[in-house]
């Protein structure tokens, strides 16, 4: 049977804690029926780290039932039950549960399931039985009760339905030892520390507004020098590439939507229709593509024009659930860092490599080294579903096959993974903490250049179908610096940093000299300020530290008689007295590298 | 009779030309009536250098009517028929008009305006009666047949009203002699040729889909370059003078309008309202005011922190009527250069100097030399119209008034212009063709920092009130380059040029050469484009002419031998040989003094 339930263990997933999280689940569920007799436990899986489980309680959970809880999970599992496996009929189930709607709801769909009634399995350790398919470890021993740690409670709908009722849900987490488990509880910690939403606010990126809408961030000044510095950085790398900039505005007509099939198709992600009175109407937009397809097709194409590279960091807007908004990982308007290539179908494959270059570019530029290709394909099965001509796909398919080789790439394919109207390619970003973050992506398009009726007249005079393709490199604006802000913790890159310096004068007899250097360095461009608050010069370099600020410049006699500033890196180290020229030259030729790496100054000869 | 009708010709219009031009609408009217026997004449009125005539038709008018109507004005005012007028009752005025619909309504109005029935004037000369109020000249022979022309027709609805007749608008000119009629003709043709819808096609710069929209411009590669361009200097420019970036989202929930009191008061000139299905909804925002008070507001504000100045370049949309759009100067959506102050009150005058330093620093750089101040001040009469205590309003009409006079400005006050929330000052801007444009704005606010609450905390402690200044120096950033466009006739300065320098080779043999000469522009990010079809080189700088390329680098026999180019300006002046990096670094060095007057580069020592 076991054998069998293993195969329910994601991929991927270490097999000892999956059984280990699974069986703590029921081992906690067994623990909060002791300490609330009239519990209904409902479904309690592993998932990432952790496991749950969702249960109709009588009351709410406080912090020392949770105590309690854990406590008694310790001597469950000092106890050694076995967790023991038996198959019994759908009847036999409904009399076992028989004062459990949840799971006598679970046993009707699993009796409706299959006309022939299979058997319906159970697991038992101790006192606790439950409706269950596995697997388990042998015995509650196998858990070790000093890797296991009750985390949070939270609400949550039966089968995440807003209309039904409302459980609580308890999260944990189980480790092979007390090793593991710490080192997981400091992931944590880091990763509380690192919270972008945390950040954001202590450090002044951005804000939210009830009035303005939720999912709607504003930009605060630090948060939008970090924006337009990431832009820049990609627009100066894109124009090197022969990319051309573009500028679209936030709706269009229905109808350029009903062309484009997102409407009324993607209707309930959308923002509501603005309804003119005669019947017409405008969208906000939901994507680029279309608008830079009406830049492509504004007027006759020829071959020469191809590969044309349209680029635009455009605002889009999708109403994703409030429950599901989350800081900048989750919004309703971001920026995608969009382009659309336009070209002949032999340009595929030079295409597809020069995005990944890009994308590969940009990634390690922000020290996002840690990341794996995946690549997007058809089923092997059912070549029907997909639209375009089967050739093109075997092309496109074989083109981004060889991109990725020639380029000495780690990469998976996913067969089956491609969207209808498209092979693709993911980049999957491994950040400081460990976590995996979905971000650029490369994609092909067989079904707007149709949709749209593009073509371009080729060398034969004739009128030819473009491919296209999409990418981000990015992605999301929003989600990027999201996770950008998580992976180095709010210390960004000199270069990136909204505020680069911090003139600090050591007492107020050097607030002068302080304020001058502090406008050089504005004047030479730094993105400085300037601290001459009558405090110890050790709490305005704590204040700075506190604020991921790169250098501290402290101005004090000894600067003021050498015309020196001491420059100090936030990480403690002391960089030495420097002219305030020279330092700037510093910040200008590490900027001048990170934004435009291809990039050569002229010099008059 | 006349000294009282003279007081019909608006301000500014030259009294004599007005009177000539009135009379001329009579005699095209008097020559229309003779070529088509049942037209029926309404209204005529002299406009900006021009006049009209709108007539209800038996048909439609072609090009021969006109011929045969201007040479039989000409007839007229030979002549000398005079112009006489005449008072009549309502009752004799509806005998003399009963077969013209149109007057009669007119006279009704007219009659019912005062219950005393005024007199009707009526003016005659030779065949033709007219109601009309004057002025006119004393006789045709005023007129002067050499400086009459008639120029376009077009449709146009009786009283602008779309649900009522259609009739044929026929526009004439008419000047005191040949010499200015020519000189007018030769203005109308530059114009043309200027004219920046004709311009944006040609050169690439924008274009317009029914599928997104009326009046929503895509900013095509070269549009977009010039724009970027635009920002960047602005952008550095506001860096430097201590502005903060901010970024906003298109959008803001219905209440955020109510509270700032443009919903649902301009409801009527706004994209309709997104609802969502609880009542609740967005707005597409008409402007960028209230967002930046949602990033003011979102913390506790010290009095250490202003003046706060909050600048984005934020898109708005506006729900113009469909007739009223035109190319970039009326449209949909645009881009304000937006910046919101928030100050103390004893700060308005210095932030008012740096909003007007500013803005002159940002005209200047786009050779718009020719320009007026006005400044807009309240009512004298009734200042209980005005919201915000009336200590605060003398305090910044003063300060608005010492500012100017202390940047020796040339100014005009316009009392009574004043919004009901604050002064402004307005900048008229004279183009290269003489036409007057209203640009950027700067305008206080009293208002707004009421309806949201806004506060500081001052050096006393206390919550204070914000003063809040709104300014634009570009105004809308869509306008802006539509008047651009005309000003310059789309020959933009190196600096802003989206293509500066193309690469013609002489022939084939140095293709190659003309190829190593691009990229090498193109590493030194110089915006360069390439042309090494075989063609000869004479139709290449015709070509690159026509494009208004600033400059166009020869590659021939010689330049080879010498690796070099050769230099040509596109007015035709040759500047002689030089290297790709000479050229690259003047290209350079113009732009970096063009886009950051302000800026110094730091030299490591």
């Amino acid at each position: 049977m076991d054998s069998e339930a293993e195969k329910h263990i994601p991929q991927g997933y270490d097999r000892r804690l999956y059984k280990i999280r699974h069986s703590a689940a029921h081992v906690m569920a067994q623990a909060v029926l002791e300490r609330f007799p009239g519990a209904k436990p409902t479904i309690g899986p592993p998932i990432e780290d952790r496991f749950y489980y969702d249960f109709d309680l009588p009351r709410s959970v406080k912090e020392e039932d949770l105590m309690w809880i854990e406590r008694r999970m310790k001597e469950i599992i000092k106890g050694r039950h076995r967790f023991v496996v038996r198959t019994v009929s759908a009847d036999e189930a409904r009399a076992l549960f028989h004062d459990n709607p949840y799971k006598l709801e679970l046993i009707e769909e699993l009796a409706s399931s299959d006309p022939e009634e299979p058997p319906i399995s159970i697991y038992q350790q101790d006192t606790f039985l439950d409706l269950c398919r596995g697997p388990h470890v042998p015995h509650t021993g196998y858990i070790k009760a000093n890797g296991v740690k009750l985390l949070t409670t939270a609400g949550a709908y039966w089968r995440g339905d807003a209309s039904r009722p409302q459980l609580t849900r308890i999260y944990g987490t189980a480790w092979k030892n007390r090793t593991q488990l710490d080192a997981y509880l400091g992931r944590l910690e880091e990763a509380r520390r690192r919270d972008h939403r945390v950040l954001g606010k202590s450090l002044g990126l951005f804000t939210f507004s009830d009035k303005v809408g939720p999912g709607l961030p504003l930009w605060l000044p630090k948060g939008a020098t970090l924006r337009d510095t990431l832009t820049e950085m990609l627009k100066k790398e894109q124009l090197r590439r022969g990319y051309k900039p573009v500028v679209t505005p936030h709706i269009g007509r229905l109808e350029l939507y009903q062309t484009s099939g997102h409407y009324p198709y993607y209707k309930d992600s959308q923002f509501p229709a603005m309804e003119e009175p005669d019947g017409g109407g405008y969208l906000l937009k939901p994507m680029n593509c279309p608008h830079h397809i009406q830049i492509y097709a504004h007027r006759r194409r020829s071959y020469r024009e191809l590969p044309l590279r349209l680029a635009e960091f455009g605002q889009v807007y999708r109403y994703e659930q409030t429950g599901e908004l989350s800081g900048l990982t989750r919004v309703r308007g971001f920026t995608v860092d969009d382009a659309h290539i336009f070209c002949q179908h032999d340009q595929v494959k030079a295409e597809i490599k020069d995005t990944i270059d890009l994308t590969l570019t940009v990634l390690r530029s922000l020290s996002f080294d840690d990341f794996s290709v995946q690549v997007s394909l058809r089923a092997a099965d059912d070549h029907k579903k997909y639209t375009g001509p089967a050739k093109l796909w075997d092309q496109a398919e074989d083109a981004i096959r060889q991109a990725v080789q020639e380029m000495d790439l780690n990469y998976v394919e996913a067969p089956g993974e491609a969207a209808f109207y498209g092979p693709k390619v993911d980049f999957m970003v491994r950040d400081a903490l460990g976590r995996q973050w979905q971000l650029g992506t490369v994609q092909l398009d067989y079904n707007l250049p149709e949709r749209f009726d593009l073509s371009y007249v080729g060398s034969d005079d004739r009128r030819h179908r473009p491919a296209m393709i999409h990418r981000a490199p990015f992605g999301s604006l929003e989600r990027f610096v999201g996770v950008l802000i998580e992976h180095c913790g709010g210390a960004f890159p000199l270069w990136l940093a909204p505020e680069q310096a911090r003139v600090l004068s050591i007492s107020q007899r050097f607030a002068e000299s302080a304020g001058a250097a502090y406008e050089a360095l504005l004047t030479f461009g730094v993105r400085a300020t300037l601290d001459v608050r009558s405090e110890k010069v050790g709490y305005k370099i704590r204040k700075a530290q506190g604020q991921k600020v790169p250098y501290m410049l402290v101005v004090g006699a000894r600067e003021v008689a050498d015309n020196t500033v001491r420059v100090r890196h936030r990480s403690g180290k002391d960089k030495g007295a420097m002219s305030v020229s020279a330092f700037a030259a510093m910040v200008r030729q590490e900027s001048v590298r990170a934004l435009s790496p291809g990039a050569t100054e002229p010099a008059a000869d």
